[in-house]
């Protein structure tokens, strides 16, 4: 079976800018391997709505999943929602339930303090057709329409949205790997074989990887695929190597 | 002046598959804020060749300058500097400078166990007319070709990389930023008093950042563009915003 793919969309100046180390990707690229769609490509985009209107149009055509992050709030740079609804060219209406849900909410607090105004309406305002992505910690929902899922871009909320999210989600065979690494070995002594070895198991994605740590320095191995035999083969071939070169052997990848 | 532009192109699994936790887009985030060539898209791709030639030659001709980090090792799923000569349409051939210096390098070391060897020299290899990118790290340069420059994915080497380069590139002023934030205010509060300031400060760009830090959760708000006395005067509206709303106001960004 093949896996479908996922494609993200980070919207969001504050990433571009370097204001925001951007957490969401990593974090997604685990959850989506785990759920056998894996992460091909990543774009991130600024709070311009030409450019997120032309670019959910062109991946969602080009992958079977688009996530997004960030510019669902309220203030005036919020504005992934609309352009979601613009890139399907559907209207931009309120959500029944979100609307109520959200009315509730606020109703429950000190007015003028936390109205429901008009900046938190637009938190319920959603392209027709949309599907919300509840979460656990804030009040106001995300939502998926066709192929593209609508979440929050603060990592804890954005993350609770995932979890309602996932289950629903048909993915392929989870994305398992093996590791090894060695601080005997150099990257270019081993490439050689290490492409023997990438050559001989077709269907994994040896990786290669040197790192610099306060433990030490080396080169850490990983094999990725569907099959956990397959990767631990490729492994053992890739430790095999080492030795041969005289390089110790350590399983799994380095510590920090 | 208009700024020129700068998009990063981020090539590797490893980010997308979760194996690592990207570190190069902040970093060159602000190290282009700081030139004048601010950062407008990022793209992170796998190590497939076809995905890197489009990307490059789609991305070369819609900014000013493009960067990238990995893929220039002397492993199978290093590919980018190939690639990269594939998308100028120029051969890939040895750099004599390059060349002549790693050659020089690895005679020094042990033969057999650090040679010049097949797999390094593809380190020496790149497309014509390309331009070294030295770095104080490692002997492997990076290049340039056009408006193209090709960096190490290792954040130490990339981060040298761009200190070689950085001066050579002819930048806008200075992005610039000022910050407040406030433990006081819900951004659905101050949502319609703030777009009212980003439309007296056209030129600027104001985000507002809701925050959740073990010190307390409130809003921060950051004015930027490339005059500072613009950016201030912004702030200070902002600051009188937070106060009319019974907020409190502290100057810059959380602390974490």
């Amino acid at each position: 079976m093949q896996n479908p793919t996922a494609c993200l969309l980070v919207i969001g100046n504050e990433v571009l800018s370097g204001r925001t180390q951007d957490a969401n990707i990593n974090f997604l690229a685990k959850g989506l391997g785990a759920i056998g769609i894996p992460l091909r490509e990543v774009r991130v985009i600024p709070d311009v709505a030409e450019t997120i209107i032309a670019t959910v149009n062109e991946i969602r055509a080009r992958f079977d999943h688009v996530f997004t992050t960030g510019g669902i709030g309220p203030t005036h740079d919020d504005i992934t929602s609309e352009c979601v609804a613009m890139a399907f060219g559907v209207p931009w209406e309120p959500h029944p339930v979100a609307w109520a849900r959200m009315e509730a909410h606020y109703a429950q607090t000190e007015q003028g303090v936390a109205a429901f105004n008009a900046a938190r309406q637009r938190m319920a305002t959603m392209p027709r057709g949309a599907t919300l992505i509840d979460n656990a910690i804030s009040i106001a929902p995300g939502f998926s329409i066709g192929n593209v899922h609508v979440m929050a871009g603060v990592p804890r909320i954005m993350q609770a949205m995932f979890a309602t999210l996932a289950p629903t989600l048909a993915g392929g065979p989870p994305i398992v790997s093996r590791a090894v690494h060695s601080t005997g070995a150099a990257e270019g002594t081993i490439a050689e074989g290490l492409a023997a070895i990438q050559n001989r198991f077709e269907a994994l994605d040896i990786g290669s990887y040197p790192y610099y740590r306060a433990s030490g320095q080396g080169v850490a191995i990983v094999a990725k695929g569907n099959d956990a035999a397959q990767c631990e083969a490729a492994i053992a071939e890739v430790a095999e190597l080492f030795r041969s070169l005289g390089a110790e052997v350590i399983d799994g990848e380095p510590g920090f």
